[in-house]
């Protein structure tokens, strides 16, 4: 009996890569968190690595890694510069994190984690879209990029649905889901909106 | 290093189920397949049963039980009148399933799936959204429900995604999910459409 991941859409990324022939080695950006999904990876044979810009976050990350006899990697890094070498890493991936920074950061991010890729290597990364309840809140501070506060101030980035199709233009698509979920927060009903992308280096 | 299932939208449904205090046995409305997602629920600890209309598919379903030293129990019957008491079960789904039919039978299957649940159980159920590719494809044989050539002729009824929530308003809102997705599919990219929604009975 396996744990669950509440991290979903990672399932099918998994399941892409395992059906994969390229070597099983992968990488998290934006690792941190009490459930990290590179667990789920590393239970599926996978050699880890993560980079994550909070320290607590990628601390919490690893003492779960060692709680189950697993060790994640989850170093502290900034994904729009990624200390790796070009196409040196299996898979990558980046769940509900990259939109964190404005699109230009967002833009970088994304190219790094190309450079890093292994031709035939997978890419799963998704991103906010402008469906979602807290589009417009707060300050401006770019094309749908607000200053919002969550435990402290944070931008966060919104896409139209196809706005960052153009940053896989030299990939293989593979999948692309765009996704509107209403679920319960606090006691309220929320909206929220995501696009997940998983593409393949060419 | 479990096996992972296809039908990802469903581990959101079992970590909830985990979470519940109601007691583990799930029913699967359109149970049969080659890859049964109640080997999941199974591998939780969950008793399971099934129904399935497809004598060969529910035959597939149980070998792979069989091949997995699990019992899932895939029955013969129709969802449309479950041959089950009343509040007897902790917890139903249906994946990908109940759209095969005109709307009228699946508002039929819905009002039976809840009627078997028991008080504090949860209901997984998706439909196919008119943002689907084939909306519109065959013959019209009601409102955006059309007769469509998968490998026989078959039913597929489709639904603008708020359409379906008046299924459910005796229920308790939990989750609803609208998904539009892409991807390759014989060599072409579709374009797939559905909604997923979890309630519980109140």
């Amino acid at each position: 009996m396996s744990k669950i991941f509440k991290q979903v859409p990672l399932y099918r990324f998994l399941d892409l890569c395992n059906n994969s022939a390229v070597e099983k080695s992968v990488l998290d950006c934006g690792a941190g968190g009490a459930q990290p999904p590179l667990s789920l990876f590393a239970s599926h044979g996978y050699k880890t690595r993560g980079i994550e810009f909070d320290v607590k976050q990628a601390a919490k990350a690893n003492d779960f890694g060692t709680n189950n006899n697993q060790q994640l990697n989850v170093e502290i890094g900034d994904m729009r510069s990624l200390k790796m070498a070009d196409a040196s890493i299996g898979f990558v991936y980046s769940y509900n994190s990259v939109f964190h920074m404005k699109k230009v950061d967002v833009k970088k991010s994304v190219e790094e984690m190309i450079r890093v890729l292994k031709p035939g290597g997978l890419l799963f990364v998704n991103f906010l879209t402008t469906n979602d309840f807290r589009c417009g809140e707060g300050p401006c501070v770019g094309p749908n990029e607000y200053e919002q506060m969550d435990d402290e101030p944070v931008i966060h980035s919104y896409y139209d649905p196809n706005e960052a199709d153009v940053y896989f233009k030299d990939m293989e698509f593979v999948y692309k889901e765009n996704r509107v979920l209403e679920r319960i927060y606090e006691g309220s009903k929320i909206r929220q909106g995501f696009v997940d992308y998983i593409v393949r280096k060419l």
